[in-house]
C-alpha cells in the first residue's frame, strides 16, 4: 500500500528521469506499442493450426528438394528404419544385441507361459507372441531398447474383456477365435491413430494416471497368481481384490496343497533375492534375468524326479509343439463377435500402446534418440495384424524386459530378432522339457516380475507435487483393485478429463505489485514485498478466457475490485480510476471472452473506472481488433507492460520509478 | 540477429552501467531472485481450491459476525429475496412493473398457446405455465429483467424428446404425464446444480454453440409453423429439414388452403411490420409487443363474421376455461416411465437453465447489478417443481418478453406477478373467446417470435474472431436444421469439448527476442524488430504443462532449438548455450510436465546447453522444488525475468542493454 518507492532515494528516480528526457532528444521512442502481428491469410491460418495439431513433427521435412529415387527410399527407409540403420550395423553392434537378446529370452520363455495363462489363453500362445511380433517390429520400428512381446497388463486386460464376453473353459475355440479378432482389431487401431497422426490421444491418460493403474493391475495380477501359488483348483474368474480373498480363504482348508506353496515361496523367495541383487548392483543385473529361466529348470527337474505332481502339485502338462499356426481364417470378420472384438482391440490396443509410448519415450530421452511416436504406433499396429494371423495375442512393448534389454547393452531391434529365434528354437525343440515345471513356479515369477510395476515412489512423488493427481493415481489403483480392470481404466481416464476441464474454468487470477526499485510487477502474494500502486489495480488472469472460464474470470476481476474498493474505503485511501489486466498469460481468447471483456468494461465504466490491458500476445491483440473491442475500450489504453500501464495511469507513482 | 544493440548510443549503456553500480553502491539488490511463496499447509490449500471453484462468489460472506436473529433474516432475504427488494418497493416502481407486466401479458398469451402446440399440449397448458411460475420466480429469483413463462426452443426440445418416447396422438393422458414427469425432474435438475454449487457446468456450453443451436431450433421451429400456416392436416412427425420439406411439398395440391394462408400471410406481414418499426424506433416498441395481441383479436373477430372455419380455416377451438388443475398425482415416480421422464427432465432443465442464465447476465449487465448464478438455479428449479405439480411444463426466461420487459422500464420481478396476474384472468374469464382464433395467426405469432433468435450478426462476428467457434456454432446449426434438436446439441457441446481439449493439447509456443532500447522481450513473429540474443534461446510456453501436452511441449522446445541452430551453422555464428524458457504463462505444471522439464534437462545437458527458466509463477515454482527438478537443474538458473537471465548467460549482450 502507499506510495510505492517511499525507501528509494529520491536520487536515483531523478538520475532516471534525466537519461529518460537524453534518450528522447536522441529520437528513440521510449514506449513501446502492442503489436498487430502480420496478418495472415485464412487457409495460411488454419493450415498451420492443423499442421501443429497433427504434423507437429514435421514428418516431411527429409523429403523436401529431393529427387525421386532418392525419395522413394527415404519412403522406404521411414517405413522400415532397419533399412537406414542397418547400413551402419557392424559387428561390435551385433555383440552387444547377441548378448541381450539372449538374455531377455530367458526372461521372456518363462513370463510367456505365464502370462499366457493371465489371458486364460493354453501357454503355447505366449510363445507365440514372442516369436512373429518382435520379427515384425525389429524391420518397422524405431526404438533401439525396447523388448516386445506379451506382457501382464494386457494379458490381464484382454483375459478380463475376454471372459466378459465368453467363457474361456466351456468354449476355447470361439474364446480364442474371438481373442484373434481383438488382437487383429488392436492393432488396426494403433496402426490407425499413427497413420491418421491421432497419436496425442494416447497423451490423455495422464502419468499419475498410469502409475495408479499399473500399480493397481500388478496388485491384481499378483492376486491372481495366488490360485497357482497355492494350488487352488476353484478359483473365482472375477479379479476384485473381494471376490478373490474369498476364493483364498473359502478354500483354505480344502484346496491348499502345501507341497506347492512350499516350492513356489522357495522359488519366490530366491527370485526376489536375485531381484535385490541386481538392484543393488548394476553389475549384478544379469543374476535377476536369468533368475526365472534357473528357477524352472531346477523346479522342473525337481518335479520330475519326485513325481510331486502325484501329491497335488499342478503342473503345466503339455505345450504344443511347432511355430505359430496361420490364423486368418480364426478372426471373426462378421457375425456378433465381431463388435466385441472391436471394442476389446480397441480398449487393449489403446492401453498396449500407452505402455509402448511410454518405455519408448524413457530410452529414447536416455540415450538421446529421436522417436516418431506415430511411426512407432504404425509399426506396433502392423505387428499385432501380423501376429493376429498367426495365433499371436496382443503384443507390446514389457518394461521389466526392456530395461533388461537395456542394461544387457543392446544396441538395436536385432536384440529382438535373436529373441525371436530363441523362442522359434524353444518351440520346434524343447516345449515337450515343459511338461513337469509346477506352476507354483510361473506364479511365483509373475509375482516377482509385476511387483516392479508398484511405483510407489512416484506415487510419493505425484503426492508432493500435484495433490489432484495424486487423486487420480489413487482413484486409477483403487478402481483396478476393488472393481476391475476396465473401472479402474474408466476412472483414471474420467479424472484426468476432470482436472483439464476443472483447471479451464476455474483459471487463477492474482494482484499483482511492483517489487521496490524496478519496473517488475509480480504477484503480491508470491512477493510479500511488491507494492501496490495507489489508485490503480493490477491483475493478472492465468489462463486463456475462453467460454467455460469467461464468466468466471468477469466476476472474479470485479471482485477483486471491490474486496479493494473495500479495504481502500475502511483505510480512507484515494479510490480505484484504472483497473490494469495483465494480459501475458492469457494466451487465447474466444467469442465468449469478448464478450466477458466488454461486460466488463461497460462495469467499469458506470463506476468511472477505466479498463486497461498489457501485454496481450498475438492472438489476442487480433480477436481484440477484429472484434472492435479496441475501439471501445481506446486503443491508447493498450500497453506492452504493466509499467508502461501504471506510468501513464499514475504518472506520479511510476515517475520515481526505473525507467523501463 | 547479431549484436542487439548495435544502434544504441554507447554512452546510453554507459549510463545505466554507471547507473546500475551506484545503486549497488546504495546496497540495493540489483537483481530480485524468485520467490517461493509462503507454504500454506495441505487442508488450507485443498480448502482454498474447493472455495474458489464452489463458492467462488463468497455467498456466506454477509453472514460473517452478525446476530443469530440477524442470521436468520439474512438466510431468508437469500432465499427469498422479494424480502429484501420488497422493503424499498414504492409506487414508481409499481407503476414501472404495471406497464411492462401488462405489455408481456399481452405478448405472452398469443405465444403460450402456440408454443404449446410445439411440445404437442393442448393451448391450456401454455397458459398455466405461464400463471404458476412467474408468480414463484418473483418470490424467489433475482433478476430485475427477465420474463418468465414457456419459450419456444424448450417447448420444441421437449415436445421432440417426449414424443420419441410415447405419442401425443394416440396416448395423450401418458404423454401429459411423463411431460409433468420430466418437468418436475428439470426443476430438480435445475435446483440441485444451484444448491450443489455446480452452476459451472452451464458454462461449457459455449456463446458460439448457443448462437448456432437457437439459430437451428428458429429455423426448425419456423418450419414447424408452416403445417399452421399452409393449413396442412397431415403433416410429419419429424423436425429435420427434409422430411418437413418432402410434408410441406407433398401435399401442395391436396391441403394447402389459400384462405388460410392468405390470413396468415397478411398477419405475418403485419407483425413484422410492427417488429421493424420497434426496431427503428425504440420509443415505439410497444408496438411491436401489442401486435401479436392485436392480430389474434382481429383474426380471431374476423373467421368469426365470415365463418371461414367452415372453408378449411383451422381454429384453435377449445381451450379449457380454468386455472391450473393439480397434477401431483400425475408425475410417474415410479415404472418405465420414470427414467425416461428424467433424462428427459435433465436434458430440458440444462437448456432452459442456459437460457436464463444468458438473459439474466446480459440484463444485470445492462443495469449493472449482481446476480447470484447459483441462487438463479435454485430460484428456477423450484418453479418448474412447483410447476410440475400445478399443470405446468418446464418454464424459463424468454429472450423477446424480457427485452420487451426491460424496454418497457419494468423495475423489479412484480411485472411477472403483472403478468400472472393477467393470465388468471385470461384463464377464468376469456379463453372461450379463442375458440375462433386461426391457428395460421398463432403460427405467423411464433415465426415472427422466433425469427429473433436467429442472430446472424452475432454469426459474423464469431467468424471474424475465432474460427474455431465458428465451426462449432455452424456444427449446432446444421445439427438442429438437418437432423434433429438433440443432435445439433450433441453436435455442440461435443465441439466445445473438443476445442478446450485441443487447446490443452496443442498449445502455443514462440520464440522470444529483446525489443530495441530496451530489457523487455516479445514474440519475435508479433514484433519482427526483435532481436535475438546470440548464444542464447528463449523460448515462451503459451499454456500450463499438463500431461496431455508436456510431451509436445518438450518436444516442440528442442525443434525450436534445432531449427535455430541450423541456422546459425548455415550463418556460421556462435552456437547455442543457453536455452531461456520463459515461464510467465506456465500458469500450472503436474507430474507429467516436471517429468518433460526434466527431460528436456537430461537432453540439452547432452548436447552441453544449459536450462534456464524465467519467472515460473506461484504454482510453479512450488511444483519446481517439490520435485526437486530445482536441484537438478540449479537455483541460480532460475531468474526472475528473461532479462535478468539474459545478463547472466549473456553478459557482453546484456551489458549495453538498459537496467532492468
Amino acid at each position: 500500500m502507499g506510495h510505492s518507492v517511499s525507501d528509494d532515494p529520491e536520487a536515483t528516480g531523478m538520475d532516471i528521469e534525466t537519461h529518460h528526457s537524453q534518450r528522447h532528444a536522441d529520437n528513440i521512442p521510449p514506449v513501446h506499442k502492442v503489436r498487430l502481428p502480420p496478418r495472415q491469410n485464412l487457409v495460411k491460418e488454419i493450415a498451420a493450426r492443423a499442421k501443429e495439431t497433427f504434423f507437429s513433427d514435421d514428418p516431411f521435412r527429409p523429403f523436401k528438394d529431393q529427387t525421386k529415387s532418392r525419395k522413394l527410399l527415404l519412403g522406404a527407409q521411414a517405413l522400415f528404419p532397419i533399412l537406414e540403420w542397418g547400413r551402419h550395423y557392424n559387428l561390435k553392434k551385433l555383440k552387444g544385441d547377441v548378448i541381450s537378446g539372449l538374455t531377455i529370452a530367458s526372461l521372456c520363455i518363462p513370463q510367456d507361459i505365464g502370462y499366457a495363462k493371465l489371458a486364460n489363453l493354453p501357454p503355447q500362445y505366449g510363445l507365440y507372441s514372442s516369436f512373429v511380433p518382435p520379427l515384425v517390429y525389429a524391420f518397422m520400428g524405431s526404438s533401439r531398447d525396447i523388448a516386445i512381446g506379451p506382457v501382464a497388463v494386457v494379458s490381464l486386460l484382454l483375459g478380463t474383456l475376454l471372459q466378459g464376453e465368453i467363457d474361456s473353459v466351456t468354449h476355447p475355440q470361439e474364446y480364442l477365435r474371438l481373442a484373434f479378432t481383438a488382437t487383429f482389431f488392436a492393432g488396426v487401431t494403433q496402426a490407425a491413430l499413427g497413420f491418421l497422426r491421432l497419436g496425442f490421444l494416447i497423451d490423455f491418460l495422464s502419468h499419475a494416471a498410469i502409475v495408479g493403474f499399473m500399480g493397481g493391475a500388478a496388485i491384481t495380477i499378483a492376486l491372481q497368481q495366488l490360485k497357482g501359488f497355492l494350488g487352488i483348483k476353484h478359483f473365482t474368474k472375477k479379479t476384485d481384490i473381494i471376490s478373490v480373498m474369498q476364493s483364498v480363504w473359502g478354500t483354505v482348508n480344502d484346496e491348499w496343497n502345501w507341497q506347492t506353496i512350499l516350492i513356489g515361496a522357495v522359488f519366490l523367495a530366491f527370485l526376489l533375492f536375485a531381484k535385490y541383487i541386481g538392484k543393488k548392483k548394476k553389475k549384478l543385473f544379469w543374476v535377476a534375468a536369468i533368475a526365472p529361466l534357473i528357477s524352472v529348470v531346477v523346479s522342473t527337474f525337481f518335479v520330475y524326479i519326485t513325481r510331486a505332481d502325484k501329491h497335488g502339485v499342478q503342473i503345466v502338462k503339455h505345450i504344443k509343439k511347432g511355430i505359430n499356426p496361420p490364423s486368418v481364417d480364426q478372426i471373426y470378420f462378421s457375425g456378433d463377435f465381431l463388435g466385441k472384438g472391436i471394442r476389446i482391440g480397441v480398449v487393449a490396443g489403446m492401453i498396449a500402446l500407452t505402455e509402448a509410448a511410454a518405455i519408448g519415450r524413457t530410452f529414447a530421452a536416455m540415450k538421446d534418440y529421436h522417436l516418431d511416436g506415430n511411426k512407432e504406433m504404425v509399426a506396433l499396429g502392423v505387428m499385432n495384424i501380423a501376429g493376429s494371423m498367426t495365433s499371436c495375442y496382443v503384443a507390446t512393448g514389457s518394461f521389466s524386459r526392456s530395461a533388461v534389454n537395456y542394461m544387457a547393452g543392446c544396441q538395436t531391434a536385432v536384440s529382438n530378432i535373436v529373441m525371436s529365434g530363441v523362442v522359434f528354437l524353444t518351440l520346434e525343440l524343447i516345449t515337450p522339457l515343459f511338461k513337469y515345471t509346477p506352476n507354483a513356479i510361473l506364479s511365483s515369477i509373475i509375482i516377482s516380475a509385476v511387483i516392479g510395476l508398484i511405483d510407489y515412489e512416484a506415487a510419493l512423488l505425484i503426492w508432493k507435487i500435484d495433490k489432484f493427481d495424486f487423486v487420480a493415481c489413487m482413484g486409477a489403483f483403487f478402481g483396478v483393485v476393488f472393481a476391475s480392470v476396465e473401472i479402474g481404466l474408466l476412472i483414471a481416464v474420467s479424472i484426468s478429463f476432470a482436472k483439464i476441464l476443472l483447471q479451464v474454468t476455474r483459471p487463477r487470477t492474482a494482484l499483482l505489485g511492483n517489487l521496490p526499485h524496478t519496473s517488475i510487477y509480480r504477484n503480491i502474494e508470491q512477493y510479500p514485498d511488491a507494492r501496490k500502486v495507489p489508485g490503480v489495480l493490477v491483475v493478472r488472469v492465468d489462463s486463456a478466457i475462453y467460454f467455460s472460464n469467461c464468466n468466471y474470470v468477469r466476476e472474479r476481476i470485479l471482485r477483486w475490485l471491490e474486496d479493494e474498493e473495500e479495504q481502500l474505503k475502511v483505510e480512507g485511501q484515494a479510490r480505484i480510476q484504472y483497473l490494469i489486466v495483465e494480459m501475458s498469460p492469457v494466451t487465447d481468447i474466444d467469442t465468449g471472452g469478448i464478450h466477458a471483456l466488454e461486460e466488463l468494461f461497460k462495469s467499469l465504466q458506470k463506476r468511472e473506472i477505466q479498463l486497461v490491458f498489457a501485454n496481450p500476445g498475438q492472438v489476442v491483440i487480433d480477436k481484440l481488433y477484429a472484434s472492435k473491442l479496441v475501439d471501445l475500450i481506446g486503443q491508447d489504453w493498450i500497453f506492452l507492460t504493466v509499467a508502461d500501464a501504471v506510468k501513464t495511469c499514475s504518472p506520479k507513482a511510476a515517475g520515481s520509478l526505473p525507467e523501463v
